[in-house]
């Protein structure tokens, strides 16, 4: 991050014609922005939702509330503008580019073997990386996968620690068998693969879903062409907890966009130091929490930008 | 409240493309916007940040860290679009409108005297019930005056019982001895006027301002035109304890827009019995708090309208 960037935001700051600190986080938001963007004067010209979709072997089990081919169902949904985060990126001005990881190639099911091969893995994960070309300025990635609290519960007890039943939540709604099943499945799972969960992209590979290595991958790319990332809910915090595990820095560059109410979101939070923008109540994933939080940090930029001083406006300062 | 409307409201949801309840209090408030409009289908046309300023005699006794002309001058800043609220307004689509409430003509010192003449708060409170004409759907009511968050905590001493330490923050900035200082009018004014505080319009008329007496004509008018309200912080909802002190139901169509850095206005939302939306740490007054959660408000609204249903959109419904 650029100290000096974020100096000169500190500097413009206590000139704006407000009480010093009355901005509360939308002033730290715009010294963020500085830092990692590097500039004195940040800019969210190209906020993009990047919505990441996979499937998931494990839904044989029984995981979801809701079929497979949702996943690809909901993905022309996204094409046609009928889904949230259609709704939240037109209200706030963000663009959406799904990107689309082999959908007829579900994931093998994890409590029989791993999800992934190596080479899926990281070709997945490199694909990721394409996600912040265009200029890109403030990147909010998402995803879209029936089966996918399953693996990010699975993620998190792999990495935190179990039993299941701690990190595991309804998801889309399933009912209290449903949920049995889940949980079941995650502690078969972490039974089957313990023996090789000590490093955080063998979890990856054993027990997530291609949109996670995607996920992983936007995270990464973002970092390295400095633009800062908004990270959404209870599957997306579970790349980020990946990264974090490789290395805390690595996602230093990232803001909560808001806490989940699906299952242990604000446990993992917590544990990966993040303080989340927004508190509502949503669990729908698609990027929706963190578009929505795009919507108040692109506000603090514009107060930040666009209010006057108090010597341009001929305000007295504090006595 | 219209039940009709909320119902239509929960009928409508159940069928868009997303897991029931997954867009958490976004749903509920589309469902708020119905009841208090009475309309299936709630609207977010026009809506109007109100910024009721006035001045207070207070401020003689060193309450503030700013000095009292920069009330005036904030009210120049409005017009010439230079302060936060005007950013604020812009970036989601709020109009915005000041009523200025004799600034030449500050409140006596309620530490001698009542703040105002019986005639004086019944003519601003009639005056702010003028913030609601023009087709305004949505409603965010605002303030500005040097020494407000001063009668603010005197209002809450006196409707929930002192002393004032209790209730008393720095509001724009005091500094330790200005804090004392603050606190100390507020014991001396409650033990002045302490046998006359029982009735909320007498605690207005002897410890109020102005402002917050339009900012109690304009609650009040915008239930009586089926307008919802967005309260911003600590001292907006020092009209709203008044009002809720009245009747509790007087604020039934009001949502809180956000919870304030300044002094006890977590245990005020928590005594109104309202949750609020945000929680930024923001504590700068003129309507900014409200008007951001207006943002969420509008973007809830988006996704309720035109979101694609289940059938729309050719996508499974849980199994």
């Amino acid at each position: 991050p650029s100290h000096e960037a974020a100096a000169a935001v500190r500097e413009r700051d206590a000139q704006l014609t407000k009480p010093p600190g009355s901005l509360g986080r939308l002033e730290e938001i715009v010294e963020f922005l500085a830092a990692w963007q590097g500039k004195g004067k940040p800019e969210i010209n190209r906020p993009l939702v990047a919505v990441f979709a996979g499937n998931h072997g494990v839904v044989a089990q029984g995981v979801s509330a809701f079929p497979p081919e949702v996943t690809r169902q909901m993905l022309e949904n996204f094409t046609n503008g009928g889904a949230a985060i259609n709704q939240l990126c037109k209200s706030f001005g963000l663009g959406l580019k799904v990107f689309e990881l082999a959908l007829e190639h579900p994931t093998r099911d994890f409590t029989v073997e791993p999800a992934m091969t190596e080479a899926e893995a990281a070709a997945t994960l490199a694909y990721g990386m394409e996600a912040i070309d265009d200029g890109v300025d403030l990147l909010a990635p998402g995803e879209m996968g029936i089966g996918n609290t399953t693996a990010a519960a699975a993620i998190y007890a792999a990495l935190y620690g179990g039993p299941a039943s701690l990190w595991t939540g309804r998801g889309t709604g399933v009912d209290d068998t449903g949920l049995a099943r889940k949980t079941a499945a995650i502690d078969a799972a972490l039974a089957l693969h313990g023996p090789h969960l000590s490093d955080p992209l063998e979890i990856l590979r054993r027990l997530g879903g291609r949109e996670i290595a995607g996920l992983m991958g936007a995270i990464l790319a973002a970092r390295r062409a400095r633009v800062p990332v908004v990270l959404d809910g209870y599957v997306a915090c579970a790349a980020a907890a990946l990264l974090h595990a490789l290395n805390e820095d690595a996602i230093a560059h990232c803001l909560a966009g808001h806490v989940s109410a699906e299952g242990a979101h604000a446990e993992v939070l917590r544990r990966l130091g993040k303080k989340p923008l927004l508190d509502l109540g949503m669990r729908l994933g698609e990027g929706s929490g963190a578009a929505l939080a795009v919507g108040v940090i692109k506000a603090a930029l514009a107060c930040h930008r666009d209010m006057a001083t108090f010597a341009s406006a001929g305000v007295s300062g504090a006595g």
